[in-house]
């Protein structure tokens, strides 16, 4: 919390940067190679996004706290462990980073930076997707919290989403600034503009879910149980 | 053990259905996307469960224990590691659970909520897998009381299961709730409901097996050797 | 090292037995469902391998040092650290555990039990790889002992045998027990019971390079560096 | 620092050697083995190579610190974390060792020993893939030594370019000793004699990004925050 702020701004663009240019690259990367064998480029594109997460949250988790997500730094302002004052700062650099993350991953692939994804999203199906996947990821980063057992996080972290790529029909966006970003790609982890209002609210509920779960249980259990 | 009653049952119903969601939701979304490739859909479907059971264990077991099956519930009474007036409630919460997380898969993917499973899975090698598969996973957990090292078993339970999704012919239930549960779909993880009372059984007899086991091995071996 | 013998021989012959039943068995569900991409049947050949051996050496290592390989047991012996009148009574319960886990792999997925494997494995190239193979799963496990860091072990070894079914040509059978139980399967694993012998020596000198790189390497860097 | 000289240089040899058995070895089977489906080949080679990555950087970091890059090598010499009489000493063997592995692969797999790629990788969203690859590989070594965390570095390098595998066009060498040899094999891993130096060339691009960013953030982070 005391993180000194320009760092942790730098922090935040960087390593949501390197998230959205691992989970675009390697959708792109995935979707050529696949032959067609959508399954295949799914495994590789969760599996690349999954080693990536690991190794950002551990390198900018003690620079900026590693958060690459607005849900999360929204929570944790709810959750009295963010500074309100540093939450719209932190919101703006995730966007940027987001968006310069799936340029970057452009560049790489020799592709033009500007692009907009024509990938139908919606329906009650992937709304109800996307509560489920940012309850649960908050879920578990609110377990280590409660548990003071945060050096997990970055595996807990990887292995939620990794599975949530599989197990929820929006492949698991979970992030509004993930959601923008990646509107702006017309590749295999895109997402039509007009969609992502409905992603990004149905992701609030998620949050809200999750942070009343939480309250609950800490009520509850009120002392931290130690394994 | 003297984890407070109601936070415990709320947890067993809630991990055990996220479990479930995972399993059927992954399954899904693999059959889908396979292109007809049951190998490839087959590893997706134990990554993802994989990954989701060492999240679910990490984040329950404070709260629940995260047993999640009622073999598991069944041999630690035995072993009188849990209280026997809470094995009904408990056991009761993962059935109720386990049936919640398939319908919630099923209402992620856009499916008919209710439904019942056309799979085949009969015989003596089906039978045989799950005693195996049941007496394999309880044997780990055991390991890990005797030697008093509980922090591993998130991992060790799931890559127990990774294994045995691939080195039984099953597909390794090794769960009464989830064999119910699985009844209760008929996508690429299910079971049909005639066939489910057969795995119970056979699941029922590898708890036998590993807890005969683990007290012959506790006589012989009196003190735990730490590593 | 001072582990009492009767479990000691149980816990080789059970855990050997469940390896594998891992490797034939995953072997045996992969070449079923991969639709003849033999490269996506490795792949679930390796990862179910992977995370069995994690298991088995966690389990197992307390009861009997999980050995599960008669070149470790004789590796072991050589360097001192296995007395030499267990060494026989290891190796029997090894192969005999091993070709235990062959039937019951055989048994589970329906097939007749006594089989014999028609599948080539033989040539320079080949005999080159066991070499290696050897040498370097040898040189993982003397590196914990010389460093005292043996809890890393389950993941190092399964790691070294992940990579190992890739880059070697042989698929990295490493072990004689292994060798001549895989001899009794016509499946996925299998190898010819007239090549199992070029094999097996080839292990054995990457036995011996292991022991000669060790000894040296202890000679020359006398104290354990801790990290 | 203070490691021994002569273990050091065998032991930068000996893992480099591995290192590029397995990348190359992994390549040609999965290539043999993929039915063309260059996604399944690249899972494998990801797999093995990431597998490999943290066994050998376990192994011979107590020998040698586990460099086997002369990229590395330098940066940490420029972060005076390396004698730079050693640099070169190092550098070599690197390669010698490189191009050894390379050629142990082709004798396992049956090949012809003297080789040369045909691949072309050349270009500018190649030359920026490999720029951005090293700068984060770096960048993770260098958050390892700012934190004291080098514990775990077998982990996160691995993980660190299994995600580069797939989220650069250039699958991420990031290694100039790794691209002299991989600039001597004709198969899956190859890159084309002549576009070897622009990869080099970009490589150290990145070191000098990496080195920069490191050289702020301990200026503006002045003392490592514990987790």
């Amino acid at each position: 919390m005391s993180r000194p702020l320009l760092p942790a701004l730098v922090g935040e663009a960087l390593g949501t940067a390197l998230l959205l240019a691992a989970v675009v690259g390697s959708g792109i990367m995935a979707e050529r190679l696949a032959d067609g064998n959508a399954a295949v480029a799914l495994l590789a594109n969760a599996i690349a996004t999954g080693a990536a997460l690991v190794v950002l949250i551990d390198v900018f988790g003690p620079i900026s706290g590693a958060q690459f997500n607005p849900a999360v730094t929204l929570a944790l302002a709810v959750r009295r462990q963010m500074p309100w004052p540093r939450v719209l700062p932190y919101i703006g650099l995730q966007i940027l980073g987001a968006i310069a993350g799936v340029w970057l991953a452009h560049a790489m692939f020799d592709m033009p930076i500007l692009q907009t994804s024509a990938k139908l999203r919606s329906g009650p199906g992937q709304w109800l997707s996307e509560i489920v996947a940012t309850a649960t990821l908050l879920t578990v980063i609110f377990a280590a919290l409660r548990t003071k057992s945060e050096a997990r996080l970055p595996y807990s972290v990887a292995l939620t989403v990794v599975a949530a790529y599989w197990f929820t029909a929006s492949t698991s966006f979970a992030n509004p600034a993930v959601t923008l970003a990646r509107a702006l790609t017309d590749s295999f982890a895109g997402i039509r503009p007009q969609d992502a209002p409905g992603f990004i609210l149905a992701q609030m509920i998620g949050v809200g879910l999750a942070v009343g779960l939480d309250r609950w249980l800490r009520r509850v259990t009120p002392a931290p149980l130690p394994e």
